[in-house]
């Protein structure tokens, strides 16, 4: 089968589209002809060396990847050869709270990854996706879809008529808007862009700040919401960003800390956390269990994730070079 | 000022449209021009002397209405003369748990109502509403609307993508149609009659079921959920309604119990209850800071509740003659 | 190895202790050398053919044992021979909240149970307990201690400070005690033995009710909270006890719907559950997750669950009688 | 009436011990003849300027009060003479979330403090405390006491058989202790000082670490975890406490950020957030609900606060001089 390997920790150059044998089901595995793979920070630090974890080489790269079931093990009932499904970021991790050995079973981490014809995946690995939704658009969910369903509904609680603020238009904050609006509530995003701001606005977005141009932009969150603050954020980014976040929260509000472009690092100041009893929950992509929950609410309101441009299996590295560029608005996609 | 009266619980006999002097305000009190108002089951209740509490007589009565604040005392800071307000049904639930001193100051019921040109409130006891509303849509919201947000949000932690079910097209019904749908929620809901449920799908009910013509609708709600079932439930009729509700929720699932057009009546089957793990809650109405979240809601969706027809004071009478019909779809407003 | 078979379900005739060939063990299976094991009421139910799933004959009895680990299968990480381990009720309830399919693998019901000498368990199904209790008092754990614990504690959010009522001294009611009382709760405890309530007492009831002499005894609940009722009820009972119950608790108290002697029927009033916004949940025992925290609060308190006497497996058939008798005080227990 | 007053917010010697009238009460207050009052860091804070809030001058200073109500308003039937009470720290913060208003009625900050004989309170700002408690112990618990028992229980959900780590023996720490161990959890508790473990062992500590001694305290409360960690902590500390909190706590554990020693400053790792999928809470003492919870507790377990010594109101400035140094364990207390 044709597949992409990181060969080498060290940026671009460590990958390359090769030829593997395509794997045998156990008992309980499925088989999954993946048919899209989209891109996240993690892939790119993975890549970088940069990551907390360190993968063993050669490696398949990608946590997010969708595609439909050809083979399953004598074992297995959940799903059955046509089902369409998404692979989940953490193999294990089914249900209830976040666990260490969660870590153990990170597609295109600790374990093989998507970007490939044929992905080996346990039977309570994978997730069936909605109806309206195409292979590429699934594909952006199991990471960026997941982590900011998560950090908005499962450990923020926003709910209809609560205000949330994003940071930038990456994937995990474009998805987190759509949800917001899905779900009711009001979205304001920040971006140094004014073209990005407009797409953002066609997507829904109550409200758009453009940081670039608006140093002052954490006050002007705080008007907008008469001076209450937003209930609830999405931290993609660490540095500046997370000081204006906390500006931005009204007293008892949520920061959801996301690892973004920035890496997982940076401070937080306890003292803003102090003085408006906030709320801090570190999100690490989320459980199978809530990939559902977020797939009710995507049938139900019918939204399409944005996929910024899609690329072959065979055009991985330039993919990659152009999802470094930072200049894209949602997702970066490959089609296998 | 022109108000009405009920002279004897005995029914509609018991009512009358008659004169007070208008109230003076005390140093924590508001004035309030009322300028519409609705009616519940409850107020049936309470003029046919089958509600659980008994009420002083001569009493004004109605908890559900809007005006515009005319007076403030001396140390209110609240609101001002001309914010436009409802009247919060419990006068001094402001925030937090349930308690049971609440009922010492019902609106309506305990304490004086708002069918009235002058109503005097507690300055902690009125909220403002949003801006899209007229007085009469806002009227809806006190009882029937915040019963159906508690019951659904606050004690049932609907979520976007969860499955509500509604059994028929009254006040609190139509209302949790709303705001599950604005809440990115599917909406189920039941009636006797087809043109109900035409109207019901217009407002956005995701799947509609006559239980006239299908006796088994319990079940083809849960074919409509996959076989999962239902997530939540108003209950607002006891009785057989209750039935097919346990049996249409899900494992876990939550049934709000309501006091509708049947009283407060009627049994639960601990059966159901154990063998689904279900969750049950009783909804006595809602505290202020319910009210200002349904409000956040309501202001983000743009939602309009819906009033079936208005009547004016001097037409009370008549507005409670219909109610009783059950015939309406939504709520019967008295406008002052 | 020898074991007891239920070979038809017609009441204490259908028993018969006979041998089986030792279970071979899979890859994710371990087997466990079961010493003691513990009746509950639906073991009595299963036998007598009224308990509400059909068990395939013939079919070893018991849901809840302990013992030692003997042998893993191959995948197998999570114990090793030698551990000592209680098998969980669901075999395959392992976190997260309640759903379906935990019914098809109950031990002693859709699943072979505990009472025999060896017991092949999934790998995921068992659960080390606290060091300091012995394989009799371990063995009062599976069904009656976790049905405790949920209702109390995961249901119902028990804390310290607040009161928790028990409805008799069955074996889930004094195991809840205990537990209410290591949380730094309050305990009140009704039977209609002063024997039994004196027993109560020494295991730190803070009040004790015989209702067989008080008919009034939920009033004297009341009173005994000051008038404001108890936080938490565990509804072993169903019928007069439920009414009771209900009338005991506090404005916004949780009933914890347990099935036991009676069965798991009866009616709930709506009234009550209505005007005191009441909450109620249906217990059907509880996960692996919430079987760990409830042996790390075991752990940390060094509470001992109460035996009442302890029969040996070849004596099977005197302890289901002596059982039905509901002489009891805490726990009967087998050991093999 | 005698009491004290701040005239300079330049450290002790802007502290006298002085005379004013004896306040009158309006309709909706209550006086109270305070017994005893506690020192708490933010009191020396206010008293050398640094405090986030500016207070005017002269100003009663403390916060945390106890002793009888001595007269009550015409509307005011919460309490009643002779009721033995402590006010809350945010007069009114009565129940719910926390709001930015909470800190209009901050005793000893925006309002007048209860180092004196006579406090005006508003009604619904006292609060009557368990019986076994002398004034002195009382006067512990309305800013240390509730702050501690809002970051263990309200924020953090600690539970019966979870573990929580305290850094030092402040007096939020080891009421924490005592708390923790009256819900039954285990309580491990740090020092620089032998002495002080030996005290905080009598009292019940589970475990004891000298953090001079052992620079690797915080992998050592790994170990006393099994690997597992910690499932809460109170962080008063900042700084390298706050690493060492970071490494100690479980996966999805609960940290509570709260001013202490070294003022509300000092960062967090977003790293140690994310990775571990923590949850971190702001903690401003809490509302009066919070605080009648904990009084039910105390009075269930019938724990009795520390406090290390007592002074004269007119040894105050010496009270003051001596908590600065900081070799209290517990509480220092001023009575009146």
């Amino acid at each position: 089968m044709k597949c992409v390997e990181i060969v080498a920790t060290t940026g671009i150059d460590g990958l390359r589209v090769t030829e593997r044998p395509t794997p045998r089901v156990g008992p309980r595995h499925v088989l999954v002809r993946v048919r899209a793979a989209s891109l996240n920070y993690r892939d790119a630090m993975i890549l970088a060396g940069s990551y907390a974890r360190g993968v063993s080489l050669p490696r398949i790269p990608l946590s997010d990847g969708a595609g439909e079931v050809v083979e399953v093990g004598a074992e297995v009932t959940r799903v059955k050869p046509g089902d369409r499904v998404c692979g989940t970021f953490f193999q294990r991790w089914i249900t209830g709270p976040v666990f260490p050995e969660i870590q153990d079973t990170a597609l295109g981490g600790t374990a093989e990854g998507v970007l490939t014809e044929f992905a080996l995946l346990e039977a309570e690995g994978v997730v069936p996706f909605p109806d309206h939704l195409s292979f590429a658009e699934a594909a952006t969910l199991p990471c960026a879809g997941l982590t900011a369903w998560h950090g908005l509904f499962e450990a923020g609680n926003l709910r209809a008529g609560d205000t949330a603020l994003f940071l930038g238009t990456g994937g995990v904050s474009v998805l987190g808007l759509q949800f917001a609006r899905a779900a009711g509530a009001r979205a304001i995003i920040t971006s140094s862009s004014d073209e990005k701001l407009d797409r953002a606005k066609k997507l829904g977005a109550s409200d758009t700040l453009n940081y670039a141009k608006n140093p002052n932009w954490a006050a002007s969150v705080r008007e907008l919401t008469g001076g209450r603050g937003v209930d609830g954020v999405l931290d993609v980014a660490g540095g500046e960003s997370t000081k204006g976040a906390l500006e931005a929260l009204r007293h008892g509000g949520h920061l959801a800390i996301i690892g973004g472009r920035s890496g997982p690092g940076g401070e937080l100041d306890r003292r803003f956390i102090l003085q408006k009893g906030l709320r801090v929950s570190g999100i690490n992509v989320g459980s199978r269990a809530m990939f559902e929950a977020m797939n009710r609410a995507i049938a139900v309101s019918r939204l399409k994730p944005v996929v910024d441009r899609t690329y072959d299996i065979s055009e991985s590295i330039a993919a990659y070079r152009d999802f470094l560029t930072g200049k894209h608005f949602g997702k970066i996609v490959i089609t296998i």
